[in-house]
């Protein structure tokens, strides 16, 4: 757009956000500039509030304010069982079906060797650490069903059994509610041999 | 995501952009405080900024930070035609032909009755204050060729006219590089009304 460096700086730092190009950068900023000035504001404080709060649990490394997160610091919850997911979003799915009440470890991400992440970057040693602390005694492995997710789930499955725990990883079947016509072969199969 | 109010907040500010919902705000915020924080920092200062200093032209109703944008105390351009557009975005589209050297008002929307939007909204008394200057000889209405951008080019074009302006339409017809057998009816059907 012409002519204003304030409309040209904002239209540059929309495009910071994941899935956000040039035409809807230029989109959100006339919005917001013509309808939703209110909105704007609330989301520059937004913004710079989290970047300056957020930081991640001592325990979990989830996205946390304090230094050890409220499901860690919750003792109701069975503290002999750690889950692993790859996000926040995963682990809030999980929390939505209230059919589980251990902890979690969030990896904030997967294996991706082709995208430069290893070990390090998920945090894995931080993991192992956790999960040999004497208390925990089983870890569900709840990364995502897709390649990087699964071979994930594997690199840890096989480093936790070796230091004597349990693991086990979130049963693979039809989804509830779908009629098996309309079920991919894979899955179908994978129901098969995990039946019950 | 679970347990931070700064977290969740952001969620919900990033959901005021257009198009994001409630997945694409969370992976939005994952990815800058997890991968980004300076890109979020970046963002909310030009946001803050944008939202603070960016007004309208007193004479062409675009984005800008002073009271007469940039266009429009251009001396070198043709201060007898008018070009009107409907968007920033588009005006900026014109502007990268090069084939226009005139002036712009620009509507910051369409009329659009459905959505309550009306004469008033879309500034037309200041653009016929604007084109009844005395220095205006031609009007161009550049707006969208979509059933709302037609209606609006239809309301402006009757009102000058009768203010004893000329005003002209941007041609329609075949698009630069394509192959008839593949352009749809109605525009081939333009091209032949409006051919030259
Ligand atoms: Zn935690
Ligand atoms: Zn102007």
């Amino acid at each position: 757009m012409a002519g204003s460096s304030s409309l040209d700086a904002l239209v540059q730092a929309l495009r910071r956000l994941p899935g956000v190009g040039i035409k809807s950068a230029q989109r959100m900023a006339f919005h917001l500039l013509q309808h939703d000035r209110e909105g704007a504001r609330m989301l520059a404080r937004a913004l710079a509030q989290a970047a300056d709060n957020i930081k991640h649990c001592e325990l979990c490394h989830t996205f946390t304010e304090s230094a050890i997160c409220s499901t860690c610091l919750d003792e109701r919850r069975d503290h002999s069982k750690l889950c692993v997911v790859e996000t926040p979003a995963d682990q809030s799915a999980l929390e939505r079906t209230a059919a589980y009440k251990g902890l979690y470890f969030v990896l904030m991400g997967k294996l991706s060797p082709l995208d430069g992440i290893g070990p390090k970057d998920i945090g894995l040693q931080k993991l192992f650490a956790r999960a040999t602390d004497g208390v925990v005694q089983e870890v569900i492995l709840a990364t995502n069903f897709t390649a990087e997710g699964e071979a994930t789930a594997h690199v840890i499955g096989e480093a936790l059994k070796s230091r004597g725990l349990q693991v086990t990883r979130l049963a693979r079947g039809v989804p509830a509610g779908s009629e098996l016509e309309y079920v991919d072969l894979g899955t179908i199969a994978h129901a098969l041999v995990d039946r019950r």
